[in-house]
Formats: C-alpha cells, sequence, structure tokens
C-alpha cells in the first residue's frame, strides 16, 4: 500500500527541498512560482511514462524507472539547447502498491534531478485503475531566440548524432527473447545541448528511433535525408540503430564545422540533408528508401 | 477506437493553433516556447483527472469532462491572482474509447481554453491501461512578488469566499443514490482571482472543499479560523458547503475592505482568522471545532 496522499506530499516536500534562484515557490500552494532569467525564453515539455509500456517493474530497478521517467522530459530541454530548471510531478500509483517501491522511484527521480540543478517544483497523486503512471514536466531556459528548433535544417547540411544508438532496444528484445540482459541506463544529454546551441541547424533527441526522429526533423524543416549506414555508431547492428528508441542522444544537422567530442561526449557525422523530401539509407554501394519505424516496430 | 497517436496529435494541433504574443511555440518541436512577460514571475500547476475518481463517463458530457479537467487547473492559476497563458495535456486513453467521445472532450477543453486566452501548446498521448486519464498543467503569470500565497493570512484578518458552495458536492451524492440530476459546470473565477490580488492577503481555491482548503491556510500561515456557519453561502445545506469539493470557487483572508461583489461574482464575508491554532465553526451561538473533510467524506 502506497502512503495516503497527504503523508506522500509531505514527504516529496521534504525530499524535494532543494534550492534554486529559479524556483521562488515550490510544493506546497496552489501553483509552483518560478523566476524567469531576463532575456530568457521558456521550455516546457511533458512526457507520460506507463508501465508495461514504457517500463516494466520486473526488468528494472524503481531507481532506474524513476531516473527514466526525468531522462525522457531532460532529454527534450538538452535537445533545444536549453537549461533545466523545474520539473513536476503526476503520479498514479495502484493502490497494492508497496511504498518501497515508490520510494525507490522517487529517489531515482531525485538523484537525477539534483545533478542537473533541477527542483521538483509541485505535481499530483493519485490512484490509478491500471499500472504506474507517471507523467512528467520538465520547465527549462534558453536565451530568446537562442532555442534550437526542428525546423531549422537546410540542404547541404550535414546530420550528426551524439553517443551510440540500439542498446536500449536491443536489450528489451533480448529480454522478450527470455534473456536476462540489463536494460541500460539512459543520461540526458544537456550539456552537450547547451554546446550546440550555436552550432546545429535543428536538433532532436532519439526517443522514438533515429529513422522516425529524423523524419521529424525532416518534416518541419521541410526537406529530405540521406543516412550513410557504414557511419552509425550501432553498437548493437544497424537495425536497433536506424528503428530502436530510447536512445536519448541528440540527433541534429549543421552547416559549419562540428567537433569530434562535445561536451565529452563522441559525435559522428551520419548523413546529408538534401533538397528532395523523404529519408534514404546508404549501405554498399545502395541507395534504399528509409521507412521511419521507431520503437513501435519492436512492439507488433 | 481513439486515433493513433500521430493523427491525434495533428488533429490537436490543428485544433489548438491559437495565436498568443506568451506563446512563440506550441505543439510540434521537443518543448513548447514561451516568452514570460518582463516583469512577471511564472505560475505553473499541474492537475491529474482520473475517470471513476473525479469524473464518470455516465454522468456527464465529454466536453463537460473536458472542461472540469482544465477547470481544475485555471482555478489554480486564479488562486494566486495570475493570468493563465499556456496548457499541456496529457491524456491516456482506454483502446476501445470512441474517437467522438475524445473529440468531445477536447472541443470542452479547447473552447475553455480559448474563453481565457489560453493556448494549448503542448503535450503527450498513451494508452491506458484502466480509464480515461488527463494530467492538465497550467503555466501563468503574475507580476513579480504579487502572487497570492497561501500563507499570508494574519490574526484579525477576515475570511471571505466568492459564489456559492456544495452545489457539485450535493448534485454526486443525489446520483450516487440514484437521482438523475446534473452535476454542475464550475467556472474558473480567473478574473475575480486577479482582482483581489492586490485585497487578499492569502488565497486558494476550494477544491477539496471548504474545511480542508480553509486548514491549509491556516498551516501554511501559522493561524486558526472561526467560521460563521449562518453566513456560508450553501443552497445545498451546510454540510456540504463544509466538506464538499469540486467547487473552485476562491476563499480569501484580507485585512482592508472587500467590495460585495468581484468581477461580477458576490463575496461573503464568512468568519475570520484568529491566534489559535484549528478550526472552528459557529452555529446558533455555539462553537465546535471543524475537522477538515473534504470530499473524501462523501467517498467512503
Amino acid at each position: 500500500m502506497p502512503l495516503e496522499e497527504k503523508a506522500l506530499i509531505a514527504r516529496l516536500r521534504r525530499q524535494a527541498a532543494g534550492s534554486s534562484p529559479a524556483v521562488v515557490e515550490g510544493i506546497g500552494d496552489d501553483c509552483a512560482v518560478l523566476r524567469p532569467r531576463r532575456g530568457c525564453e521558456l521550455l516546457v515539455t511533458t512526457d507520460c511514462t506507463l508501465e508495461n509500456v514504457h517500463f516494466r517493474r520486473a526488468w528494472s530497478s524503481p531507481e532506474e524507472i524513476g531516473h527514466r521517467s526525468l531522462v525522457r522530459g531532460l532529454s527534450d530541454i538538452a535537445a533545444m539547447g536549453g537549461e533545466a530548471r523545474a520539473a513536476f510531478l503526476s503520479l498514479a500509483l495502484p493502490a497494492r502498491l508497496q511504498q518501497r517501491w515508490v520510494d525507490g522511484f522517487l529517489r531515482g527521480l531525485l538523484k537525477l534531478a539534483r545533478e542537473h540543478g533541477v527542483v521538483l517544483a509541485g505535481g499530483d497523486i493519485a490512484q490509478s485503475p491500471g499500472g504506474v503512471l507517471a507523467d512528467i514536466v520538465v520547465v527549462g531556459e534558453a536565451p530568446a531566440g537562442k532555442a534550437v528548433r526542428r525546423s531549422g535544417a537546410r540542404p547541404g547540411d550535414r546530420v550528426y548524432v551524439t553517443g551510440e544508438l540500439g542498446l536500449g532496444a536491443a536489450a528489451v528484445v533480448a529480454r522478450h527473447a527470455g534473456r536476462n540482459v540489463p536494460i541500460p541506463v539512459p543520461q540526458p544529454r544537456l550539456r552537450a545541448g547547451r554546446a550546440l546551441r550555436n552550432i546545429a541547424s535543428a536538433m532532436i533527441d532519439v526517443s522514438d528511433g533515429l529513422s522516425t526522429d529524423l523524419a521529424h526533423i525532416c518534416e518541419e524543416s521541410g526537406v529530405g535525408a540521406v543516412i550513410a549506414a557504414g557511419r552509425v555508431p550501432a553498437p548493437a547492428g544497424i537495425d536497433f540503430a536506424l528503428h530502436g528508441g530510447d536512445d536519448y542522444e541528440l540527433l541534429f544537422t549543421a552547416r559549419g564545422k562540428v567537433p569530434a567530442r562535445v561536451a565529452g561526449v563522441r559525435v559522428s557525422e551520419i548523413g546529408r540533408v538534401v533538397r528532395a523530401r523523404g529519408l534514404w539509407v546508404e549501405a554498399r554501394g545502395r541507395k534504399l528508401p528509409l521507412h521511419p519505424g521507431g520503437w513501435e516496430h519492436f512492439a507488433r
């Protein structure tokens, strides 16, 4: 049994008591009060994490699940080149869930929040008729006009990605096949995102899979792209890298020179932006259409 | 069957296309981009609305349920004396739900948003293993230092409430008893809240019931209060007014003179703030302790 709503909120209020000049008032009033930095725009993102859709309690610790729930929001702030400031958590919990699981979930979430200077400033608690549901809002900032959109890619730009792709999707498939491999714990690329703010022409985080997320950049920018299969950092194989998801790496386009490492993270050039609308992948001298597959590909 | 996530987001993006100088970028990127007004602080509130906890599909139309889901957030902005700017909707839908219901829900929500100049700027869609779940975030603004907190009540202040209390709770109880009465559709008191910004010493919205919400003001302010039962605007009886919920009226304390109507809404003086911690109700010459009951009182 989880704690009663009032006791749980009181505990959260104690645990969340961090301080930030950006958060004037956190948990405990009708609204949180945030103070935006002068000359900054505000970034807001919401991500809903559902049991048996985004995670399984049997496959990850509660700490890891709390961490991952917040990574999804922080990664969206990273993809705009912003700084994360405050988080809000709406948690729907089944009546039979153990409070120990909730404590672990919050521990994982709050540890990651502290690492990035993010204050848990509010939220809501309800009883879930199904599994655990965590809806997370992250509020961040970027200097006015400097947030990196999906819509800025232009023909001739090169396509880049941070880190490695496909390890998470490969682990999920191995788990479904009964092999007891650990599900990787992603880190939000906030520092890399900020370092890319004046370099990237368009940026997105790889949450649904490279092929789907690159399609989003191309649609919003009105362009196409060609990916060189051999250049994609794909330790688990090219299929997982192209269509897997939950990597939380940054996928971006740029015109000028891009360093090989950004904020300590490796950057790979994997393709180019073209005028013709559509996605293609080049492998062994052939150029084939690349259909946005994404995570759903594996789910069905 | 509701629409696929992608189709639903595309439809929402078209329907939500309103414009506001506060929203630079709405649905369609990793984050929404908001532009805070100079000299303003930001207000953020989240409210989770669950089927069979906060509403029943058999008792209200989908339009009313969409309206109510947003009222909860707007009412929190009103209770700080703020102006609502943007809303974010995370919606978890059962696989078997009809798209017609979803359309009605969104119609009710977006109509209320437009009436208050609020832009639906983002959200998330997922499949729910249980009933419908709508988590709503509302972002608002208030001039720096002017947001009305729960913590400003002082001994000697008078206690006031807008409108009438208890009609919603009375209707829910009647429905449980099998009587086919309409569930009232509350309106967020945004204009009244702004008008009270320089009048109220502390303010909250009545969402959990007068006794519970007044207890919140008293706890945060370190004071107590005495309510005069005969002065509470209670058309459905004093019990429903004291312990019902979902009224979304404004409960506030003030030192100076308060007009009898604020922004077209009736204001009733219902009690006084005292030094002794605790809540009391005076009725027929007797003073009895008032225990925070709230909506849960009726649920059990």
